[in-house]
C-alpha cells in the first residue's frame, strides 16, 4: 500500500552534504514531499469511514475542572536524576523531556525543577517580599499589593548553569535530549518588572548588587548586579497563563531572563541593595569555571547561544530512509537567536535551518529544516548564531576552555551520529 | 504604616475621562507611581529577614513526574456550565477563568471544553485520518507517519461560536468575565499544515469544501471552506508543547485559526474533499444568525474582532480609590489586533491601551492602562481595532444586526460599572 516517490525529481538537489535541503523548500513546493502517508482506493477510504472505531460508539468521559494529559503517554514526564526513590528527595533535579515535545512553550508540569531543600508549601496570604539595605525607603510587599502594580508578560527560557554538564565526561553519554540537556524550559511569565519596586523604594545610586533570597528551606540566595534588576528583571507571579506552581516558586520569583536558573531565586523574600555581591555558597562552592590556570571565573551569569537537535536524537531513531524534518531547540541569553545552521556530515557543511517566529528574545528558538536520508551514515550537527553574533562552539573548543571536567555553562555543539540501521548515538565531534 | 503619594504630581494629567492615563507613563517615569506596598523601617526589614517563616524551618516535599498548581489557588478551575453533577455530563461546556489567569496563554487544563457526547478515549496507535472525496489519490495518515511531515508552530486563540451568548438576554448577566466570556482559550499549536496533505492527496481543483468528522460519539462533522484549508489550516498535534489532551482532541484535531471553535473538529478522522457544503446538524440548527428579516445566515465562519476587561471585572473588585492597572485580552479572528481603546467614562472618552507584544495574528493580545482611580462612579469599556480596520460595536449596535435573542458570535464591547464601593457589576452601553 506505501505510495513511492520519485524524491529526486521532486526535492531537486540537496543544498549541503548528506541530504539536506532547503529550508525554504516547502514554500516553493506544492509536491507531495513526505510520502508517509498509506495510500488507498476510493472504496477503501470511504470503509475506513463507515466502520466506526470504538470511540464512536458509545459516549466518552464527562467534564474535569483541571485536564490532564492522556494516559495513552504517560511515557512523557519529567526525568528524575536522582539516587532515592522518586518523591522522597528533596535535593537534586527532574528534567524536561525535550524530545517528546514540540514548539517552543514548556507545559509548567514538565518544566524542569532544580531544588536544594524540597518545595516549599507558601501561604500566598502570608508571603512577605521585602526590599531593604541601600534604598530610601525599604519595602513590603504582599501578592495582593504586587496585584495593584503594571505587569509585563515575555515568554523566556529557563536553563540551569549545569544543564549538559555530563557533556564533559570524557565518553559521550548515551541519553536522551531530556537526560542531557533537559534542564531547559520555556514559558510565558507574567508580573511586575523588578524596576518599578526598586524605583519605588528609591534606590541608592552607589548600589551596584541585590541579594536575591528564597523562603525555602536551603535559604537559597544569589548575588544579581543592578544593571539587570533594573534592565528586565522581573517579580514574576503567573506562569503560561497561571499563578506560578510551587516548583516554580509560588507565589512568587524573581525572573531575569537569559540569566543562568539558579540566579532565578524561587519562593523569593528578600531583596536587598548592597554595593558589593555577597558571595553566597552558590555562587562560590558552584557555578564557577575552573580555567585551565586554576584560577575560577566568577559570576558567568548569561547563558551563552546553544542548540540541540531533537528530531532525531538518542532514542528517536529513523523509521527507514525517505523523508523527515530535522527539528530542535536554539536560545541565547544574550538576546535572538539569529540563525541556525545544520550540518548532516559532520561539520563539513551547513546549510542554515528555517526558525518558527516569533523569534523572541531569550526565548527558545524551534527550528526545522527538510532532509532527504539517504541511509547512510550521518552526523547531525546544529550550531546557533545570536544576534550578539555569538557563535555556539564545537565541543573540543569549548572543552580546551576550561580546566580539565570544568561542567558548568556547557553551550558546545551537540552531535548525533546516525547509523545504517537509522539508530541514533550522542557523538563528540 | 501606608505610604502616601502625591499621585497628582507624580502622574500629571489624565489622557481620557475619570483618570485613565497614557500608555506610556511607565516608560517615562521611575516614580513611585503604584504605592501599593507598605513602607517600613530598615529595623523592621531586617528583621522580616532573621524572623524565618514556616517554609524555611523544614525541608519541602520532593519531586512530581507532572507538576501541579499550588492548592492555596484551587479556586482556579475550569466554569462547567450545565445541569447536572460534575463528571456526570457527556454534553455542555466548561470555560476559562479568564479574570484569574494572566499573559495571553491559557494552561492546557484551563482551556476551555466543549463536547457534544464525551471526550473519547482514543488509542493514538491505532487512530487513522483519511483524505478522500475529490482527490486524485485517497490518503490515509496515522500518528507516526504525521511525524515525518514538516510542522509548524503558532500561537493562536480559540473560541466558540456561542461564547458570550448570556450577553444577548434583556439584562446583563451578573457573573464573572470566565462565566460569560470563557469559551476563549489561546495556546501554541503545532502541526502539520492541511495544504502539505491535500497537495500530497491531489485536491481536484473544482472542490470547494472538505468536510471534516471526528471519532467521537457525536460523529462531530462540519464543512470547512477549501480556501481555509488550504490557507492556515492544519491538523494539530501538539498544544503548548505537549500532545494535545484528550479534551482537545487527542491524538489529533483540526485547526482552523480564527473559525469559530466548532469547526476546529477534534480527534478527526475524515477530511472528505467536496464540491458543496454538507449542512451537518452543527451548520444548520446551530452556529447560524437569524436575521431581522426571518433569514438565517448560514457559514459565518470567522470569529470578529473583540475583547474584554478582565481586571477589574465582575467578581474582581476595586480596593479603595487609587492607583490600578487595567488589564485584559483582545482577540480577532480577521487577523492581528490593531488597537485597544479603553472608556473608563462609558464611551464619552477614549485612549489607547499598550499592547502586550508580539502581537500575532488570531492570538489572544493583553492590554494594558494605568488607571487613577477617584473613588467615584466609573463605566469601564474596552475597544479592539482589527488589522482589517473592523472595530468592535457597542452592544445596542451588535443587537440590532439580528433578530430577537440570536445569540451566536456576540462580539460587542464588554462594559463594567464601578460603583464608589468598588463593586464591578455587568451593564449594557
Amino acid at each position: 500500500m506505501a505510495k513511492e516517490h520519485s524524491f529526486g525529481e521532486l526535492l531537486g538537489e540537496p543544498v549541503a552534504g548528506n541530504g539536506l535541503l532547503h529550508r525554504r523548500f516547502f514554500l516553493q513546493s506544492g509536491a507531495a514531499i513526505a510520502g508517509a502517508a498509506a495510500a488507498t482506493g476510493a472504496a477503501r477510504a470511504e470503509s475506513i469511514g463507515t466502520t466506526s472505531p470504538p470511540s464512536m460508539i458509545k459516549p466518552g468521559s464527562g467534564f474535569t475542572a483541571y485536564g490532564m494529559p492522556s494516559h495513552w503517554r504517560d511515557d512523557i514526564k519529567r526525568i528524575l536524576v536522582a539516587n532515592a526513590p522518586p518523591g522522597r528527595e528533596v535535593t537534586g533535579s527532574s528534567r524536561t523531556p525535550l524530545q517528546l515535545l514540540e514548539g517552543a512553550i514548556t507545559p509548567a508540569g514538565l518544566h524542569y525543577v532544580r531544588i536544594h531543600n524540597g518545595v516549599p508549601d507558601i501561604d500566598p496570604n502570608r508571603h512577605q517580599l521585602v526590599i531593604y539595605g541601600m534604598v530610601k525607603q525599604p519595602l513590603v510587599f504582599t501578592v495582593d499589593s504586587l496585584m495593584r502594580y503594571p505587569m509585563e508578560s515575555h515568554i523566556r527560557f529557563m536553563e540551569c548553569a549545569g544543564n549538559s554538564g555530563g557533556m564533559n565526561a570524557p565518553a559521550p553519554p548515551q541519553a536522551t535530549a531530556g537526560d542531557i540537556h533537559g534542564l531547559l524550559s520555556g514559558s510565558e511569565w507574567t508580573g511586575v518588572k523588578l524596576s518599578t519596586l526598586l524605583d519605588e523604594a528609591g534606590l541608592d545610586p552607589r548600589a551596584t548588587w541585590i541579594l536575591a533570597e528564597g523562603a525555602d528551606a536551603a535559604g537559597m540566595s544569589r548575588s544579581v548586579p543592578v544593571w539587570k534588576a533594573m534592565d528586565d528583571a522581573m517579580i514574576a507571579l503567573y506562569q503560561n497563563g497561571e499563578p506560578i506552581r510551587p516548583e516554580q516558586g509560588f507565589p512568587m520569583r524573581l525572573l531575569l531572563p537569559g540569566f543562568e536558573g539558579n540566579t532565578n531565586v524561587k519562593w523569593v523574600r528578600r531583596l536587598k541593595a548592597m554595593d558589593t555581591p555577597m558571595y553566597t555558597r552558590d555562587e562560590t562552592s558552584r557555578y564557577t569555571e575552573l580555567m585551565p590556570d586554576g584560577k575560577a571565573r566568577e559570576f558567568m551569569l548569561q547563558m551563552e547561544p546553544k542548540s540541540v537537535i531533537l528530531k532525531p536524537s538518542f532514542g528517536i531513531n529513523m523509521q527507514g530512509p525517505g523523508f523527515y524534518e530535522i527539528s530542535g531547540l536554539a536560545w541565547s541569553g544574550l538576546g535572538a537567536v539569529r540563525r541556525v545552521d545544520i550540518s548532516a556530515d559532520g561539520g563539513k557543511s551547513w546549510t542554515q535551518a528555517a526558525l518558527t517566529g516569533p523569534v523572541l528574545p531569550k526565548a527558545l528558538t524551534r527550528f526545522r529544516l527538510p532532509w532527504m536520508w539517504n541511509g547512510g551514515p550521518a552526523v547531525l550537527m546544529s550550531r546557533t548564531t545570536d544576534e550578539k553574533n555569538v557563535v555556539q562552539k564545537t565541543h573540543a573548543e569549548w572543552v580546551a576552555q576550561y580546566a580539565p571536567r570544568q561542567n558548568f555553562h556547557f553551550s558546545a555543539i551537540q552531535s548525533w551520529t546516525v547509523a545504517a540501521d537509522g539508530k541514533v548515538s550522542n557523538i563528540y565531534v
